[in-house]
């Protein structure tokens, strides 16, 4: 048998949860289990590295870490464990977001973590739906119907739009 | 039964191979099934499509695409299949990368791509392989090994940096 | 005999609409045809394809994509067809635009895309304006009236602030 | 009777003709008359308006600019000629070819400049083709050719590499 | 007799105004004769180069040169005169004024352009200022004024501050 | 009685010791206490979380810790101690040192880096020995000792090049 | 005995006032004594090398200063003394604090600047005091405290994000 | 009477005559007087304040300054004088000279520095030259002369072009 695993959510400060909202209500509409933290890895990083440390034995699948300026969350979490970690880099008040960027994507050697778009939570969101459902075809059928709603959503823009031009 | 799924390894030019090398070394190390590609997103656009909509299909589980410049590829696989894509940004002759990460990372809504470090094509291969570990016991032991293997060799470096001092 | 070409005035998502308008409202002053669509090279990459692949049958001469952030549009067009395609990045929440005009821009070789400055929409339709005149002399005299229109406007923006200082 | 247009390939100093020769090679290769001029639009302004003055009279369908840093030449060659002007930005030696490519893609409202990669010579002469085949069918005809050459070039890369892996 | 050469403000859009104030408030401050003008070096180019060529005849020691995105005006100039020209890059709308700064100020060899800061048009007038005070003693007097009341204004502020923390 | 305390001079990876040379090698001019690491933040992170916790109590007064990329280390160790932790960014071999700075100077509030200019090695050194001088008038001797050593270094290369112009 | 040694807060303007409030506060918190000035690196070159020669007799043990754009307070404050000098790169009307930060950070050898985040004013603060509290054991035990209560504010975001998903 | 002012040609380090050579051959070839000095912003202050505040007494009518990283020099010379001040931005090891442009050029209101291209050390002296021959009429002649040169330069090598296509 194959429990469904978990998503954890985790942002480096609660100003985060807004932008993160939009991977929730994804994860929420493909009714994926997750759960959400609020963990810095600098101002608690005990929890961050008992979180990671954890989650595969607390049934978490997939990590999704969202920080900005020198986001090193995800990088921290994906220190202590193997499960695939997904980062969100936050924009800040300065620098529109590169300075997350780069301090999640550039990862050294032997420790990935899957960086998406600057306030990209959605997009974490399906990732990590698309890694779950390797392993299970429920999601693998949402995910095509999904897809299948962007495809008509967008045919539906092009024919509205013939009305305004 | 979990038939173990294939990683593809796909590059938008064959100048892309001596990057992707570390990729597949790592592939090879973890004893993980994959098949290399030279598909290019702008000059055989069939090819990419008729790849990616059949990759499911044919065993792959994780889709590794590797491009510089305006790097469209991974996003045009992603475009045709929920498979997870990781993409590899490749440095070229001009701005050191950074067009290409951007032109990977900055994906719009609704189709992520699983960014990893400009050239950090051995990173990608380890995020394929957590991806395939979440169902794969054997790959989950396996990295756990990788993790112990690499805290050893910074020890070892430790070690042998006080000599030297 | 050489009858008018029809402009294509392609964008990724609606939202990039109030950008365009500038590109419409051009090719209209000059009476130059044109349709425009919503097609997206991620969502709807199915019809990216028909469109590129049919546009000269179906009477286009020039593609005006415009997209934002990893804006593949103009690129993925331009893979399908032998028309000229001018690409538009179009500035969105994050990174001021740089991200749009490096996906655009920095096309591999054999795949040009002519691109525009950020948020450049009615230079893009001047463009194609400038393209479709080299065999149609009614453009090229009113490209030349526009020249003269603008050159005027400067004169008389001068004119006016020498009253201001 | 529509007699072949020719391409003016402009650049800025001598030190860009190593750059160039792809373009003018892709030229050759399509049997397409062309032209080469250094023009520098600081050095010889008054050369470079003379020659956009009378480009059009003088037989030429489209023009390639090719310059480096402060790139002006695209823009100052635009501001005298209602032809097409394709920008090809050099890198020099600072800055990696982003100053050159902001000089010529931000091209303010009025005279767009069709900018191509950094270095994209090749594309610029590809583009400038694509330009003139839309009332030449031989070019038309030879662009599907390269198209389908490219594309089995890829593929054989594909191939070969299936060998190296 | 050393005659009292005259400052030229040149703008390339009247929208460049509300930021060249400073640098006309500047200069009347000082009594500095100066003549404002709009002239584009893409709409407008036989004007510029017009005025570049009579400039030191009609009776101008220094230029001052505004203008935004790809800001090509004060190279434009350059090229016609050998006064000195001074380039204030304007921010626009994107890239804020990083375009604009690259444009000016990355002139090669040959034709300098004296740039200033982004929207730097107070330290424009204030650096013209100082280049006709080298043979206008009047000049130089007050700039030594307006140095020691910039040095009053700071210590007035930093009184200012201490009945504030 | 004040004991001299130890500077900890960390680094990512011991392809970063030829830059940390200039750091020990002030260190040892300074005749100032220092022990060296390796210690990766992602890939030693209990060894990091492990030295910083005891790093007061080690008797070590400073850290300076180098590393490039995604360079978490001094934001890591700095969350496990209140020392003050010094950052040095490596150049690595994409993004020329931007990302490694990016990610060590911003940090979030609550946990300072004291970060230096890429690959600023021997500046690291001069401001640890600066912080210890605070309570240690031999290092405040000698760090006057040095400055003055430095202008005359300075005046030496002034002679020198008189002869040479 | 070991007097408590002051903090200086330097501001190139007092329009960086608003920002630096937070270092004022966070010194205040930590009843750490302190000055506050406003010096000019470029209006009044003369009270900032006052200042810095005298300051370390004056009683001051670490300088903060903070400017924006070509952003030398720091550095020229630096040349003066052997104290610490850290350096707060204030966000400007353009370029988003990347010229404060450059500007700052990227010190010569031989003079170092310790550079915290653009806005970073608290940070820098606490590292004034991390400097301080090496021979100060309140400050030591009070840096633990704020340490100790930021993990717990971070816990109680926690809890209460968990009632709000 | 007016006496032919001297140029001072400064520069941070000794490692930065290389450039500045090219500056000091255009000086010679105009046969401007011009002294050579290396006084450093951070580890000469003294001698930068005293060379700064004596300029004008000792004979220079126009400061060149070059510097690299964080170029302070500039500025900070700036800071004493109220003669004109030239700024050039050196390429360093990192960054590729985008802090030293951005240091120089981004000078805060009150004190500008007239900044070229990095490394633009020829356009520097050239700078120069143009503004002393406001008050030399020798120095315009060969100004005038020198352009017709570059002007017949460029000729010579579109002549040898032709012969190369």
């Amino acid at each position: 048998m194959n429990t469904q695993k978990k998503v954890a959510v985790i942002m480096g400060s609660d100003s985060d949860f807004p932008v993160l909202k939009a991977a929730i209500n994804t994860l929420k509409s493909f009714d994926v289990p997750f759960e959400v933290r609020v963990i810095s890895a600098h101002r608690t990083p005990r929890q961050a590295e008992e979180f990671a440390n954890n989650a595969e034995t607390n049934g978490f699948g997939v990590i999704i870490a969202a920080a900005g300026k020198a986001a090193h969350l995800a990088g921290v979490l994906a220190a202590y464990t193997t499960l695939p970690v997904i980062g969100v880099p936050i924009k800040s008040s300065t620098l529109d977001g590169l300075d997350s960027l780069l301090s999640m994507v550039q990862m050294p050697k032997g420790i990935p973590v899957a960086t998406v778009a600057i306030d990209g939570a959605e997009n974490a969101a399906l990732l990590a739906i698309q890694i779950l459902s390797l392993s299970d075809d429920r999601l693998k059928e949402l995910l095509k119907q999904h897809k299948y709603n962007m495809e008509k959503g967008v045919m539906e823009q092009n024919q509205k739009i013939q009305t305004e031009v």
